[in-house]
């Protein structure tokens, strides 16, 4: 049975509307900070609906330029991963990568949004299957260690959602360089999501020069959780929001 | 003897004018995704021409810089890779790499578009005559393989069009990397050129700074094959049509 | 006791407006010259104040994007890094490197502007913790010798400020690499500090790419000496101001 | 005796004029195509001037950013490198590289412009004295072989200027790399030393990565031949001009 958009209550349509107007504007800085090229790279958020109702995400249509991209353009799915009647013209295809998104809403209740990217420097780490070691206190800030690697997995099942939680569950880290394939990260919302991406890609190719000429020494791990305490606690305008 | 433009349909002329527009367009992405500086690169579509008339496609202006470039400046040639009389004031001479566009369209039917830069990683691979493995899951989606060699060939004669063309006729990859030279890359219109122009630069870029720590893994041939076939058939908002 | 800027002479509250344009503007230099990504990096300006009033300084506000910078989101700060009362409705918190800063205008009279970063390649060889030795007419010129390092400090106190006036009080280099951080340059104005922050990347980037095939040859002591006499005194518009 | 723009026939001073909007113009492919940082980097070009009348040239200021840089603050200079009174009521110094120009307009009478960058990965070959070798097509047919090098010289005399012509004089290369300083170019005019410039990097950057993994095969020297004859002569809209 496909869910109606018109089903949910209208706080939850706003909710919506509210969330597809999010993920389209920050689709422009996966461009912008030089995360993908053509089509590749997807946004998604989760969405707050009605008690009761399932669950949905917005996510980019699959295979639409960078350009063309606006809210109207998102598509809205259950936490199965289909698309549901969104009452807009456009029947868009939502991106080949939603079953992935999909399975990381459904296993990790507190990620509220999930990004997907090929990023240079961080896709090198993956094609080598090899975690970038923490020898940066940014990445002590942001990663709160090294950033990991996940298994190789084919699209078109669960399996890259499985590689993703299974890596990422037990670990401060919110990327994981999916091997062979490229980094995927979470966060809170899709905005902190997004900045992951951002620093996961800025430290891949930071560490990548950095050991051309030796190799960088690793933060001890007190230092690691100090600056991670920190940085999570204290940077920023809110306790608690580093964004 | 020369055709003149005024010589075909008014259908056909319509179909000069929209490719030209195309054509124009599309050369503004080979800028904008770095794969050309100066007046480097060209891009060309055949276009659709009445039966019995001579097949024509349309490229790009030798030697003008991107900045300039406009649907007006575009040259209409014929698969023998002579401008005809396009009946505009602006009379412009096709890219110098006109001859190559031109025998590619003639012994590869199915092929629609022409792109050719001298991309940075694209043409380091091909200034040492070595293929990019596949070792990322983007490369088994559009290139169903390696990207592979091309001979070393002179310009001037029919030498770079052969060269392309025995090079890709057997191979999934739209992409050939002509030995000392840079990329060539084919696809069913303009636009898939450019796509595979892109990424090709990427994919280039990506397994070059990934091998530097070591030789990632080639992906198994299965999961070549099941990435390829998914990608060219399932990806996008059209079934066939991975754009 | 609380500092309020409205306990400031006119003439000391203009000049804290007059330091917020500038060190606002000064910030969209960053990004643009590609040293930060997201929220990172920040640049901050001495500010003349009355005398027997408290000196003060300008920052940027903790985690707030780029894009969203004003004059008005800018911090004032006393040389003990507390923000002072500055009568706008903004309640921002200075950025987290603004204990840094302040050491820095405690100890060394003669600075004016103090930038922070995280640019590559300067942090890739901060991340070895290997000076950037002086192999660029350029480096003599703004440099005056090789780029030295700083020692790994934890944010939260004065070790890294500490650390950069003991790095830089002996030197005529404007720019220190902090181990396993990234660099801080100083200036006599915020300007000054952001230019060597941008030429401290481009030497950075260079000499990195230049030893990969072999050792370039430091230039010789008196060559230094007389490149960086020179364009100390005598480059730009105005003897003395190598803007 | 200081020369007057006043002083000579109105034709002239059209010609300056002219020549000002067109150097100025010029200045901005320098950061476009991510030649320069900061103040850094100039472009002259000569003027026809008056039978009788000193030789002059039009260059840059010093040290002041692209973005102030208008037709109306370059400055005229004569081909002893002195500035003259060019009834503009802004008092601009002219590049401190002027000298250098000066002397390869005295010395290379074909010369009408000359650019000079430290532009990051030609003065990468440049800090280890290491000419270019031509293994791609594309620097056969701009250079017409390898990028030679020139001698460590300083800044403040003829010695930049001696170095420029003694290398370039029975070179085909419009191109040299100063020994750890930077590349220089020159053309018939300026914008065909902004190509030079802009093709050299571009060449810098693609045979430094080609040559990580493997020594990339130098070109045959007859295939050098016909490739530079080629380009000089057929390439772009007009015979000879390879603009």
């Amino acid at each position: 049975m496909t869910i109606s958009l018109q089903d949910l209550s209208p706080q939850a349509q706003q909710e919506v509307a509210a969330t597809r107007e999010t993920v389209a504007a920050l689709h422009a800085e996966l461009p912008r900070n030089d995360l993908v090229v053509w089509t590749a790279g997807n946004v998604s958020q989760r969405v707050d609906t009605d008690d009761g109702a399932p669950e949905l995400f917005v996510i980019k249509p699959s295979g639409v330029s960078y350009d063309e991209l606006s809210a109207a353009s998102m598509v809205v799915c259950t936490l199965d991963g289909e698309k549901i009647d969104d009452g807009t013209a456009a029947d868009l295809q939502p991106s080949s990568d939603t079953a992935a998104h999909a399975y990381v809403y459904r296993h990790m209740p507190n990620v509220g949004g999930v990004v997907h990217t090929h990023s240079t420097y961080a896709t090198a780490w993956a094609a080598r299957a090899e975690p970038i070691p923490c020898v940066l206190t940014m990445m002590a800030d942001e990663f709160g260690g090294d950033i990991p690697v996940g298994p190789f997995a084919l699209i078109g099942d669960d399996s890259i959602g499985h590689g993703i939680v299974e890596t990422l569950r037990d670990s401060r880290s919110p990327a994981v360089l999916m091997n062979r394939h490229g980094p995927f990260t979470i966060g809170k919302d899709a905005r902190a999501a997004v900045k992951a991406a951002v620093l996961c890609e800025e430290v891949a190719r930071t560490v990548h020069f950095a050991r051309q000429y030796g190799d960088p020494q690793r933060l001890e791990q007190r230092d690691i959780d100090a600056l991670f305490a920190r940085y999570q606690n204290v940077y920023g305008q809110q306790k608690g929001t580093a964004s």
